[in-house]
């Protein structure tokens, strides 16, 4: 039988592991991508590594989610991932050139290859023929590094398009569809991929954004095939060179299936505050909106500005609106502005901001209380604006500039206009200015980081001792969130590459005297936690493993784990326990003494772990494979790695 | 003997006073302007004092400090401030339209007219032939009300232009060299006016850039004639009728005199981190930087830009510099795509920002730690910037494009290339799109203040009671700022259309128990301060009135005062008293009773005032004028105002 796209694309970087669903593998990683709020932390554990020079076949830093800059910290933070970039030898995209995901697509994207990035869209690459992933800071710094990345083997999940799309419906719509049909859990374990006589209207970028929002579905990848329209987006982007054609077996099979029929979609909205939340424009038109939002990573393209350009073109934006206008990139900026939509755009009242993610991601550009914000962005959950009560709705740019000119949510099929034209230009501005190449080994020697005052390296961490005599700090129940563990936010975020200040969030919303007393018996061997069901929930911050350990956390007790956050203790050397009896949970207390006792010998020899709590004998548990055992062992991957060498 | 233009414009507006210096003069305002940072608190004291309707002949509310949205506070002061206008009648300049005085400038100025404005950069719109001055915001609001502005009579300060600017040297050099002359407080108690052959030369624009940075020359005003060059101007923003002449009679003089040869100067440079620290720009040649940032009200011209992106045009800005664009308005942005020089800034990979103040008044484009940052802003102030240890210099366009290329501080004039020509357009876009005008009395009238939940009125606040007995809750020492008292930054700005909020920060730099023991006791009578001399020195914010009268306080009794705090104090109905025997400060402690009887008898006696403090007799004094002494009486300025309704 013959393999489709992402069979194919695995069988190609497969390194261990058999394609059998659920079955560990790990993948050979071509490419990389990291952005500026998580790719600190990246370089301080290539740094920590000691990691010369990236071994995959381009690496790129993008600097797009924190350009603006109320103090030194963001700019300090661009020079330090400069200097980083030089010395491993990564491309350096500075700020202002844009978006991580439509810039690497333009410029480093290529058929065939396998990318990993520490931001979750990373799938949007998955519209170029790649298996593009989003994943973990240290997980892209393994990649960098030349290791495989390990991955349960997703189930693939075939959607066949047919049809074409109708006049006033774009591909945002395709993606809301499935979003409607599956909600945000439906790709959970999946590689969504497309197929079918519909993909030939689709654009290289219509491509990019339905696989962008496969990320709200949950899928592990988005993937596309490289045909004749991957061709010719290359060849636009003068890279001719680097197509090569992947599409699906005739007899291709998929694990799950499901079909569009592009030509009965109509304008989609999802409502406040899920992604998920999809239903027609026409059940919501006539809410009055604050706002219309034009850009991100979702609606990325030359195309999705200068159809909402076409749109408001001689009109004039309703009063009260703000219609902001976010480049995704910069190139896609420059065209815009030679072929006359940015005139059009700022003419009718459109606030211009620079390149960058920025209001997608709360940076600015947050709506008022309680107002209507309607956006081309991939998420709403609430709160993500920056507005704590925020009203968000997502939909196409057809939707957002129609609802700008009326001042109303308002089905853009229901303007008295004609659909206009809006093609992608015949010779794209090429624009690699702000994109810098690495640097060669010889060049790279005498590079040093810049470390502004905020940055801190990673502090060495040791390796597992053979016992374990520490007390319980901390005893929580079911569900506890890395927030709980470690919050996000404006207040918590710019200590992003800074591990000792911001270690001192750490629970704070749980016990606030945690850290007093963690980093007080820190250098007297450390302390445990004892917590219930689906510890470590939500989020996949590495700093909810990173900091707790930093202040000396050796062993997490728990009725059972969260999957993401279960990772991440073991790549930090965290021993990640759970009860064998999970009514032992009950009797423990804080202060009562945990004692583990020739714990390298144990670990080793299978999956149970005696241990003596409060006196008593407890029957615990692991669930490490091998691997994992020898990354404890050496007290993190970092360390791992390091011995490696 | 004839008189100069300052004279004329003061003679037309002269309702009190006599035009002799430091006299106090009542002056009729024509027009006003508000920004946003000072705007919402003019509309509640408007909203307090019960105005209904602007009498001014033009009132303008502009939006362009706070036009980062990090969260909802910002985007609800907006949408305050534009129901706020429709309210009471002003003009409202929408967020993205860009900075007050440009565009007040294009679309409201007139020659002739006095301007006075919550903002003290207000000077600039003397280039149109005004009396423009900057004031704190309830001055603005009472000018709003149609009452008198009443300031010192200034003395007028003749500057001759003669010759004309060489290549590389444009009009920022001119007001450079003033302040390389005279340092920031060179202008105190002085209109500069602008007078000579050299004027000729000078286009509307250069003026405004000369006019603007009379702020930093610590300046009441700046004023320049009428002439062809202004009528030029207005007709080609259509507004031809708008212009009458208005120049110096042949035989005019003025109280103290200076001349400036254009012929002679050269590219300079204000240091950091004071705009009077000036030098030739060769000699500080060589220095690394990190930015290169173009924009803000001092050099806020169309010109301004286009000679910037006819030097880098072709170029490429140097390796780690962040080379920013900040239009100044929309209207010249419009012009700058048009003209193809947002292409060609762009493409040499500048960072392209919406129309705003925005890093000038360190809103976003912070500079890295201790780095070199070039802008042509009219401040360097330390840490102004947003960055604590910031490095910033002040220079022309032709200086920031030149070192944007290089790298490092550059003399324009050692670039290899011919000086660029780079004029007005002739047909310039008018663009009155985002400034929306006054709603007619009968529409205003069902217009509801739009209040987001940061927005607080300001409370009622009682007349002066006929005695005072409240302790002393703080006893300080000499050169308190208004910094100290109530603090800047981003912390507290976000409070500042919300007293009670703001309020919590009183005094907590000194005392961080303040808050608390001045609300206990606010019902109970209140209570009053001690300090020594030059108190409340510093920055002219009214808050630093407002917010601890807020808390109860009746009475300051110190050493000497610092004018504008002064003011601000008899604006809102604090008593300030001064000792007749400084000595007195010296027996008094915090908790000691303040006794003061008969008050309201006393103060219209005359300046003495009988006070028992901890029991003995003090002598105070207070400097209130007849008027003053009616303000205090009424519990200040808004119920003085309230009362004569």
């Amino acid at each position: 039988m013959g393999s489709n796209v992402t069979q194919k694309l695995i069988r190609d970087h497969l390194v261990s592991g058999e394609m059998i669903p659920s079955e560990e593998i790990g993948l050979r990683i071509d490419q990389t991508l990291t952005q500026d709020a998580t790719g600190t932390m990246v370089m301080l554990e290539l740094e920590a590594m000691g990691v010369e020079r990236a071994k995959t076949e381009a690496s790129a830093q993008y600097v797009d989610h924190n350009i603006i800059q109320s103090d030194s910290k963001n700019p300090d933070d661009h020079l330090f991932l400069q200097s980083a970039t030089r010395k491993f030898g990564l491309y350096f995209s500075r700020p202002g050139n844009g978006v991580s995901h439509p810039v690497h697509m333009q410029r480093l994207a290529k058929p065939g290859k396998t990318l990993l990035g520490s931001d979750s869209h990373t799938c949007a690459n998955g519209c170029m023929g790649m298996l593009a992933m989003g994943a973990g800071g240290i997980d892209v710094a393994m990649a960098i590094a030349g290791l495989p990345f390990y991955v349960k083997m997703p189930r693939i999940w075939g959607i066949k398009l047919t049809g074409e799309l109708p006049e006033w419906v774009s591909a945002k719509d395709v993606i809301l569809e499935l979003l409607r049909r599956y909600d945000v859990k439906g790709g959970v374990g999946k590689v969504i991929e497309y197929y079918g006589p519909g993909l030939q209207h689709l654009s290289a970028m219509d491509r990019h954004v339905i696989a962008n929002m496969g990320a709200e579905l949950g899928a592990t990848g988005t993937v596309f095939p490289s045909d004749e329209v991957i061709q010719d987006f290359l060849i636009r982007q003068q890279r001719e060179n680097d197509w090569v054609e992947l599409i699906a077996d005739p007899d291709a099979d998929y694990d799950l299936y499901d079909e569009i029929n592009l030509s009965e979609l109509e304008p989609l909205i999802a409502k406040p505050s899920s992604p998920g939340n999809v239903v027609p424009v026409r059940e919501v038109v006539g809410r009055p909106i604050y706002q219309s939002y034009i850009g991100s990573s979702a609606n990325p393209g030359y195309r999705d500005y200068a159809i909402v350009a076409e749109i408001v073109k001689g009109k004039q934006i309703a009063d009260g609106v703000s219609f902001d206008i976010n480049p995704s990139s910069r190139q896609i900026l420059t065209d815009l502005v030679k072929h006359g939509h940015i005139t059009n755009l700022i003419s009718v009242g459109a606030r211009l901001h620079q390149a960058g993610c920025n209001g997608c991601i709360g940076m600015g550009q947050a709506p008022a209380t309680g107002r209507n914000s309607l956006r081309t962005t991939p998420r709403n959950f609430p709160g993500r604006s920056g507005t704590r009560e925020d009203s968000v709705y997502l939909c196409s740019p057809e939707t957002a500039a129609a609802s700008a000119i009326t001042g109303k949510i308002t089905d853009p099929r229901t303007l008295n206009i004609t659909y206009p034209q809006a093609y992608e230009p015949e010779y794209p501005s090429i624009d690699v200015d702000l994109l810098d190449t690495p640097l060669s080994a010889e060049e790279a020697k005498t590079v040093q980081l810049v470390k502004g005052p905020n940055i801190a390296s990673i502090p060495t961490m040791d390796e597992l001792a053979d016992s374990i005599h520490v007390p319980i700090l901390l005893k929580m129940g079911d569900n506890i969130s890395t927030d709980e563990i470690l919050a996000g936010g404006s207040r918590v975020l710019p200590y992003r590459s800074n591990l000792p200040e911001i270690s001192k969030f750490t629970f704070e919303i749980i016990d606030d005297s945690y850290y007093e007393q963690a980093i007080k018996i820190r250098d007297q061997g450390g302390h445990g936690i004892i917590a219930g069901y689906n510890y470590g929930q939500g989020s996949s911050r590495e700093h909810a493993a990173l900091a707790p350990r930093y202040l000396g956390l050796r062993v997490a007790i728990v009725k059972d784990f969260a999957r993401i956050h279960w990772q991440n203790l073991v790549n930090f050397g965290v021993l990640p326990l759970t009860f064998r009896q999970p009514e032992d949970y009950e009797q423990l207390m804080p202060g009562d003494l945990i004692q583990i006792d020739h714990i390298r010998e144990q670990l080793r020899k299978g999956n149970q772990i005696e241990a003596i709590i409060a006196g008593k004998a407890i029957q615990l548990q692991h669930l490490l494979s091998p691997r994992q055992v020898e990354i404890m062992l050496a007290g993190g991957l970092i360390n791992w790695v390091k011995n490696k060498q």
